[in-house]
């Protein structure tokens, strides 16, 4: 154990389980989390002021940056660099910046959103987080999501469990009937014609199906992240082809499926964080209704 | 003002603002916020145990209602009536009782919501509040909203403006224009072929309309006071004919109203607490689009 490396105090500290305090990834579990928490600091602190000074720039007419964006990234990014000044970094603005998304490889690799539920955050709703992400060898291996204003700390390592606050999450009590299931749909940034049929098809076939309730909270990671506490049965995205960013899917697909959740594409197949459509569900048989319900 | 009635201490009494312990509702206000303020702190530790011991009856196959529910609105109602003996009482334990809602006279009516967002609150999903206004003459003139799980206290009184944890709220500065909007649907528990064909129409002629984003969180309540609070631009209910309920409505829309949110039908008629539609939005703007979109 590297003592050194212990920064994080008290309650904080107490929210890391020994189960992970053990785990390989120790180490980078406890910086990102240090990382995780002073931006989510940084974000509630905003969120609070005047919400209408918040916003500096667009990209694209509805999804919008603001200065609190970028600084939490930089300042992660510069905490993250100067543990691990090996390790890539891919992040939404470092992406935006380039102009692509650069491609995984099998380096130690940050999956960075310094807020995720942006557009919520820009409207001064508490409904977002900060996101980091350990890629491996191509596969998450540590997952760490904060929410400052519910102040819900998310942890996981593979093969290690999924954590709320340092209570260990298990989604193997959901329901299999989607009559008694919470499902969330994300419309995300799609407006064309054919996007919004295929979208709302896939609405309407839920709603047929009779599901229990349908929400739509605009945040992804958090998304994930209910559904491995169990308080939301699945979730799915990509219907229309618009599917999430690698940074909106990777530290909570593995809080997901470290909780017991099971991962698909759209179609069913293997998930793939890089991927543009994504199922998430507390077991099998939800898993299998969203992918019926989006079929073609 | 009457001493013996201020219980509340220290951080809860703060929240209180002198612009309303200066109405002449100050004794209403404080003894519904203490009310208000004891049922949160039993929903939430309720929330935080075991979520599958927590439903004991169902209201057909997806509205259910909890031990809680019922233990919340008989504390709520039995404070109340402690202070307040002479006032009557509609609360939506009290009317599944009845077997009906009872109509609103012109004495002062406390109407309660114990727990809304109740499917939220079955699954565990922190979205959720409690509800408490004061209706006299037919007019609410009292609304007292709690938010356990974000500790946010949203007050109202009629013609002192609208509050949240102490500040003034004010829907003013909110946009004009649908694209830079966010909306609220809620779907409730409609699930007729008919139905579900007009709840989807209004979803796709907003998207269509390049809505900066749909929401769908679930607790009536807390999207009126979200409206107020300038989280969100609008949120509208009713289209298949399946609105909310009194309880759903009463003490979010004086919220709501008194920080300048506009309210009125699905079809821009005077808004009725008693109604089966509902849109309110920060401004008139917005309520036409929603309004037109709505239209058959």
């Amino acid at each position: 154990m590297q003592r050194r490396y212990w920064r994080l105090k008290g309650k904080a500290k107490a929210r890391i389980p020994s189960a992970l305090f053990k785990s390989e990834w120790a180490r980078e579990i406890h910086i990102a989390t240090q990382a995780a928490l002073s931006a989510g600091v940084n974000l509630k602190a905003c969120s609070e002021k005047d919400p209408t000074s918040k916003c500096v720039s667009h990209k694209g007419e509805i999804d919008l940056v603001t200065e609190t964006d970028k600084e939490n990234e930089r300042e992660i990014v510069a905490l993250l660099r100067k543990h691990f000044p090996s390790y890539l970094v891919i992040g939404e603005e470092e992406a935006s910046d380039a102009g692509a998304i650069p491609p995984l490889t099998r380096a130690p690799t940050w999956i960075i959103d310094p807020i995720d539920g942006t557009t919520n955050f820009v409207h001064g709703c508490p409904l977002s987080c900060v996101s980091i992400a350990l890629a491996v060898d191509k596969a998450v291996v540590v997952g760490v999501i904060y929410d400052p204003f519910k102040d819900e700390l998310f942890l996981a390592a593979r093969g290690r469990g999924s954590y709320l606050n340092g209570k260990p999450l298990q989604t193997a009590g959901g329901t299999h009937e989607l009559h008694q299931a919470v499902i969330i749909q994300e419309f995300g940034y799609e407006r064309s014609e054919a996007g919004i049929r295929k979208l709302l098809q896939v609405s309407e076939r839920l709603l047929q199906g009779n599901v229990q309730a349908l929400r739509q909270f605009g945040s992804g990671v958090l998304d994930l992240a209910y559904v491995a506490a169990g308080r939301v049965d699945g979730v799915y995205c990509g219907v229309a082809g618009d599917g999430w960013k690698p940074w909106d899917y990777a530290a909570g697909s593995l809080v997901a499926t470290e909780a017991g959740a099971t991962m698909s594409t759209l179609q069913g197949q293997e998930f793939d964080v890089f991927g543009s459509s994504m199922v998430c569900a507390a077991n099998e048989s939800i898993a299998r209704k969203l992918v019926g319900a989006a079929r073609e």
